[in-house]
């Protein structure tokens, strides 16, 4: 999916939500768990309540791999189910990885050739030869960890190198790669005061903003300082949606969350057109 | 596994080899091709070959990831087949992960609990509530990035912060974490002069050193300036020893290696004794 499709499927659905699909076996509604594959069941629910409302799921891998082979085995049955009924939806696979060269490259395959998500986050730790394989991929997008949402973001990221933040230095070295125009970027939603910096480096990017609702992060203050005249941002909500309910009614709870942000987020766009 | 366990493997192997496995299924022999399961038939064969002149082998996770559900159970098969013939060999599961704190955890189950590896690879840049739901597991090791053997590690992590590299301060820092003893470290070869730096930071703890071999860095160089009187080095070797030869002959030939380079740690060793 090219940015433009993306962007396209914004001005469409109103929307610039992403649902983060983290599943959880202690979490999800108990009648799920009778079910031969709770968790792509749960996930196939949610999609079909959310769909018109959001325009990128991501799912996060960590709650896949904790379940073994299963959990590989819903991931793969999550994304194909995207891929063949919902192909206008955006995917993420939310893997945080990074490796030096040729491994970089095994963990891109995995992701857009075998599973076929659009986009998979990385970690900047390893450096250029480590991102440039992802970035190789043609019409694939590449989603680099800036500033995250968590305390520990200020253990590396916010630390100055030369009078400024390494996440800033990350940000400006991505831009230099070859291909750079495939990257996205981690921003968190709890530090809405940096989109003003973050946006004079990326002005055109996408950023994929965590932190939303349960994290704390404001909406407003995110588009305020972090959209630009493509919207260039996607929103995501994970638990503050999927877990709505954990009764029978989830997936239409998680609709009626979803709905709201949706609702917030078109009352953004309007005024901005 | 517990260092000191680690440590007397060590003595009594006089070996402090690990074998990486990582497994192309474009540079293995292809007779294992016609197999069910060649890349768990190729890494049995390996480990039936090497396993007493090692003390620790490093399956890489994209190297599986990258064939989707038959590699993850090939990953599967090959720790279960290893805990259960060679439990005195030191697992590591070389992932790089790491994500806020529920999902890390998520992880540390995913390599800990399911696939009961001793050990994890982490990357660091999300700081430190990333890095301690690893920690949290007792008898289990979490190896973070410190400086890795890329070329891309000169764009981040030698990168001066108050005048110390972010590597150094990745060091001191995760120093101050819960359970930070169960921390160990990736240290590339290629910089063996960056050891005694490290040693001065970190002097108990085991590195995990990459690179030697087909990355250029030098055995004897990395134990003059890394190594302590607990030995405290793992220095990986993989595709130097696991793609020796793509016949027939590739277990022993991978042996032939692995005997080569644990000869050279047997001298080191009784240097030092």
């Amino acid at each position: 999916m090219t940015t433009q499709q993306l962007t396209s499927e914004i001005r469409k659905k109103n929307s610039f939500l992403c649902i983060g699909l983290d599943v959880d076996l202690d979490k999800i509604p108990k009648h799920l768990l009778e079910l031969e594959d709770p968790i792509f069941e749960f996930n196939k629910a949610i999609i079909q309540a959310t769909h018109h409302l959001c325009v990128a799921y991501k799912p996060n891998t960590a709650f896949y791999e904790a379940y073994g082979l299963k959990g590989w085995k819903a991931l793969q049955k999550t994304i194909e189910y995207l891929n063949d009924n919902y192909p206008e939806i955006f995917t993420i696979a939310d893997a945080k990885r990074g490796d030096i060269g040729n491994t970089s490259t095994m963990y891109a395959k995995a992701f857009f050739e075998d599973l076929a998500f659009d986009s998979v986050t990385v970690a900047p730790y390893m450096g250029k030869d480590s991102i440039e394989p992802f970035l190789a991929f043609n019409n694939k997008h590449t989603i680099m960890l800036a500033l995250t949402s968590n305390t520990g973001a200020f253990d590396f990221q916010t630390q100055k190198i030369d009078d400024k933040a390494l996440y800033k230095h990350v940000l400006e070295t991505s831009k230099q790669w070859e291909n750079s125009e495939r990257l996205m970027y981690v921003v968190g939603a709890t530090k809405a005061e940096y989109f003003t910096d973050i946006r004079k480096i990326v002005p055109h990017s996408f950023l994929l903003v965590p932190g939303v609702g349960a994290q704390g992060g404001n909406l407003q203050d995110v588009c305020k300082y972090g959209m630009n005249d493509q919207v260039g941002l996607l929103i995501n909500s994970s638990r503050g949606i999927i877990y709505a309910s954990n009764d029978k009614d989830f997936a239409s709870e998680a609709a009626s969350k979803a709905l709201q942000l949706q609702q917030e987020m078109e009352a953004v766009l309007l005024t901005l057109s």
